[in-house]
Formats: C-alpha cells, structure tokens, sequence
C-alpha cells in the first residue's frame, strides 16, 4: 500500500534541466572576472538554475530540518549515552539551545526538528510530529522495523519537504538527531559498499578503544544476521534502519520530488543521501554536499555519491550544523552572480579563453 | 632609514598568548556537544583568542584589504590583459562594480582598496593613496624597484593595518588587484621553495599554453639575472617584486604587530603571507588560511606555511574574494562557541572522554 504510493513518487522524480546549467556558465563568461575564476561556485548556481528551471535562482527562505529517531541498538552499549539525549536534544532545540541553534541564526535559516521515531513522546511545541514507531528494534537480535514502517519513514521525509516546499521555502539542509546512528549509518555504508567494517566505523561522540571494538562487533554481528538485498533499499532499512535515517533518504527524495535543493550534512546525512541516489539516481542533481565530516567514512560515502564537500572542517556534531554552512556559500555564490558587472558594464575588455 | 624603521618593528612583534587557546578548548569541552565535534571550528576561536587575549574574541568589524600594484614585466607578454586593467578595477571598487563587493556585503566586511603601486594615478575617492611608485621594473632586465622601496611598500601594508587598528577594525582579508602579479608570486614561490618553475606556474587569468610556455621562460630568465639572497626577504622583493606584494606581506606583519587576524586569500596573498613570516617567524599565530586556491602553486605555499585552508571551491579570482568568506567561518564559529549551552544549562550527561 504505501510501498506502491512510495513507488509512485519515486518513479515520477524528474531530472533536473542542465539547459539552465550550461546557460548560467554561459552568463558567467560575461562577467567581468577571469572565466571559471570562481570555480565550483559558478557551478554552484548552474545547479541551483537546473534544479529550478531559472536564470536566476534564489535560496532566501531556507529550512534546516532535523529528523529525528532512536535506536534499539544502543542497548548494546554502542554509544556514550543513553536515547534520552534524543529527546532532550531535540526538546532543546525548541528553545534555542542545542548546538544547532547558532548555525540556524547564522545561516538565516528555520530550524524544523521532526520525531519520525523517538522512543518517547516529545511534547514541546515547534516540534514536527510524524513519529513512524517508538524507536527501532536491536539489530544484533531482530529487524529495526517492518517493511512498512521503513516505506512510511520515507514518505514522512518526502511529505515533510513537499509542505516546506508550499510554505515557501527554497532550499533545505538535512540533518539528524539519534543516538546510535552513526552504529547504523556504519553498518549500512559497510554493507552497500561492501568494505570491511572497522574501515567505516568510528568513535561516534566519543568511545573508548575498548567501546569502538565492541561497536564493530555488534555491527558485524547485525549484518551477518540480516544480509539484506543490497539491491532493495527498503529491504535495507527495515532490516538495518533506523527510522530517522529512512525520514532523511525521504527528505533527499523529497528535495528531487518536489525540486528544491538538499543538502548533505555529515556521515549520516550522507549515507541516508546514498540510499535515496540509489531508489531514484536523478536525486543526486538536487544534492549539495556541504562540508567533509571528520568520521572515517565520511569521505568514502561522498566518493561513492560523487559529491565533492565545500568545506574541511573536521566536523562530528551532527544536527546539520554542516549543512547549515551551504547555505552560506549559496549566498556568496549568488551574490556574486548576479553583483558582479558585465565586461561591457565594468568598462573592461573581455578575458577571452584562447586555447 | 625606513629599513632600520621596519626591522624595529619586526623585533617588536609579539607572539599570540596560547593560555587563550588553552582555556578556549577547555570551555568548548563543557558546551553540550561530541568533544571536540565542531573541530576545525573550535580552533579557530582559540586562535582569535590567543590573539586578542580573551575568553571571548570578536570580529564584528572587519576590512578586506586590497593592495594594487603594477608589474614592468608585463611588457614581455605574460599575461592576457594590459596593466591598465588594474586601475579600472581599483577604480570600479569604489563605485561597488568590482567582483569582491557582493562578497564584501554578504561577508560584512568594509572595502579598503590600496594604491600601492599602480602604474597611473588614481583619482577615485575610496581609495587609499599610498603610492611607492609607478609600477615595478620589468625583472627580466631590471630589478622590480630599490631596497629602500621594498622596505617603504612593506611599512605601507604595517600603517595600513595600524590605521583599521585604530579605526575599531577587529579582522581584516588582504587580497590584491595587479596585472601581472601571479608571474612575480610563481617567480618568488619557486625561488624560495627551490621548485621548479613549471610546477607553480599558472596560466593566471587566462592564457593560451603557448603563453603559459613564455611565462615560465620569462621567470626563468629572471630568476637567473637577479639570484636574490633567500634569507633577505628585503632583497628578493626588492629584485622580484611587486608592490603589492610587499604591502601584502606588510599587511601581514601589521596584523601581528597590532594583534589583529589576518586573512590569506588565494595565491598571490599565500606568496606574500609567507615572506612575512620569513621576516617574523610568529606571524604565523596570526594568519587565517580561508580557501585552497586553483591556482597549481596554491597549495604548495599553505603547506609551506604549515596552514590548512577551510574551503575548496576551486577559486582563482583575487581581490579577495575567498579570504572574504573566512570572516562567516568565525561567524559561524564564534555563533556556537558563544551560543552552544553548557551541559549543565542542557541538562544532558557530558560527554567525558573515556581514553
């Protein structure tokens, strides 16, 4: 039911229109700078042209959406804290003090934190409420969800972005919020790239030596338990999880789907990015990857997306404090398209390319 | 006389106070967050602090500085564009036509454009006059300008950060606007780093390869007529040049002297940034490395100077433009340094590191 619902989206997810693309780099020719001067910010544009079918784009009203779920898992001591810290986080971030709250004011952006599956009910107002299931099962002894549920989880992504997107806003950075789900966002990325699992999983918010080891356990346990069809995505999910990760595959979906561009925060952002590229490859036209996360596979998972970060920060916090960041690149990006004069305005002859 | 001036000054250049950057990490390890999660991010407020001794560093009020000089040797055919370009676009900096003022806006961040050696007068207001000369020798037959000239375009970058110092300025990105100047910044790059010219040698604003080929011959005859002293920064300018490349350098030794931050833009910025800190080994504590530049010696002079750049965007546009972007980093990372709560006003566990 709702899989062929999600199935009806997902395969009328239309290309971006590279048309816009090529005459946005057409436009910066004529700016009055050295051609490509500015790099993979003329790029930058051309995408956001593509993706909106203009000349020139806008991101004025941007949102940060946070999903948000929790994680059987943790029961097998995989974190540094319990799934508590999920709710509070997120109840914090309705009154301005999480981590994230400065990067949204800096950013000009909203802060949209969603419960798509948190093992307590959030009462606070200001949160989206599209809780899917209290919290997904422990992976080292039973699926994190059923097949539905997984289905659901990314259609709430997907719904989430669509309202965004009639309430008027114009771009949206994907972040999360879970204990545990840098334990799933490993275990899935070792799986579907099929590398060894101490390559891709590190110490999360901060283990110990000894924690990390039992971590990688547990996840090479979790994976030999489930081997899921690495060609079916929600076959993926509903084994692996988590519920917030699937909410994130949706957003990205969503971002294609209803054609606004979404950005990558960290590692877990970027796995939930590579699962929605890998049900609908168009969504990779609609995808930003902001900055270079510092966690060890932060780099393979945006290699495998073929995406290249903007910044190097060596950032592990989660929350989209990252992706936040783009939106501000956007800004200089923009800015300088449509600030910077023509040859003919600047009074300066033209930089022709002459090889 | 100006040169004793100058090594007076560089005497007195005192380092940073890393106590700050101490007690800074150690209040980022109580805000309610992974340690160290927001990493690069969190460095760079210690680093503000160490050099404005404070707990809590602002930079509110912020210059980019772009230092313009002309180059003789121009005239052997070394870049696209005539030397009369660099006073239009001086000029057009002050009547907000240039490429750096929608970056100077969306960063905000005042303009200070510096005549510090342009090959003609300039009349517009806004800038500042502080002319040395009229452009430099042509190197490949001359020296660029006399010793007593290099030490008078150095002090001239020092009075400029000293007068924003006193105008409340609390940052400022030294960029640059010159015809010629990257053939000068790869002469020097290679002399100094002992690399081959053709390693750090780039078609600039936009050459064909049969000009990229003359280019590097020029520098390479140039090298050998001159064969400046490599640890007499006085001497390698003064035989290579350019003004604007000893202002810059000036800027950055001005930013240690009057403890204020300074940004390094693209190449031509990292070249000059470099024979300050030849001058004054704790310049070092001052300088911000904002983007990787395009350009293929870029990379080479931030390693040389032990610096990582933040953002990689492939840019190779000058005037600024990517040390611009540096000043929303620290916004960004001053925002969560002084807007992340405690873990005690997040009422969450800490984070302790176990290891």
């Amino acid at each position: 039911m709702i899989e062929n619902e999600l199935k009806k989206i997902i395969n009328s997810i239309p290309h971006s229109n590279p048309k816009y693309q090529a005459a946005i780099m057409e436009r910066w020719n004529h700016l009055a700078k050295p051609i490509g001067g500015l790099g993979r910010l003329e790029e930058m544009v051309g995408k956001l042209g593509s993706i909106y079918h203009t000349m020139h784009p806008k991101v004025d009203k941007r949102a940060i959406v946070i999903m948000a779920g929790d994680h059987g898992v943790v029961e097998e001591g995989v974190t540094q804290t319990g799934s508590e810290v999920t709710r509070s986080v997120m109840e914090n971030m309705t009154v301005t003090a999480s981590s994230i709250t400065p990067f949204a004011e800096v950013a000009h952006a909203d802060l949209i934190p969603v419960d798509v599956g948190v093992a307590a009910d959030l009462y606070a107002q200001g949160i989206w409420k599209r809780k899917v299931r209290y919290g997904t099962g422990n992976i080292r002894r039973e699926p994190a969800m059923t097949r539905e549920e997984a289905a659901k989880a990314i259609l709430t992504g997907i719904q989430v972005i669509g309202e965004l997107k009639k309430q008027g806003y114009e771009a949206a950075a994907i972040g999360e919020m879970g204990i545990g789900n840098t334990t799933i966002s490993s275990a899935i990325c070792a799986y579907l790239l099929e590398v060894p699992v101490e390559e891709v999983t590190g110490k999360g918010a901060g283990l110990t030596s000894q924690a990390l080891k039992n971590k990688i356990q547990v996840i090479k346990d979790s994976l030999k338990l489930h081997q899921p069809d690495r060609k079916d995505m929600l076959d993926v999910i509903s084994k692996i999880g988590g519920l917030e990760v699937a909410g994130m595959a949706g957003c990205y979906l969503g971002g294609a789907y209803h054609q606004m561009p979404v950005v990558i925060d960290g590692f877990i952002s970027s796995v939930a990015a590579y699962i929605a590229v890998q049900m609908a490859p168009a969504v990779r036209e609609y995808l930003f990857a902001s900055h270079c996360s510092d966690e060890p596979a932060g780099k393979k998972m945006l290699k495998a997306l073929s995406l290249d970060p903007y910044f190097y920060g060596n950032m592990r916090l989660g929350e989209g404090t990252g992706a936040a960041m783009c939106f501000t690149f956007m800004d200089y990006a923009l800015a300088a398209y449509e600030g910077i004069p023509s040859f003919d305005e600047a009074d300066i002859e033209d930089y022709v390319p002459l090889d």
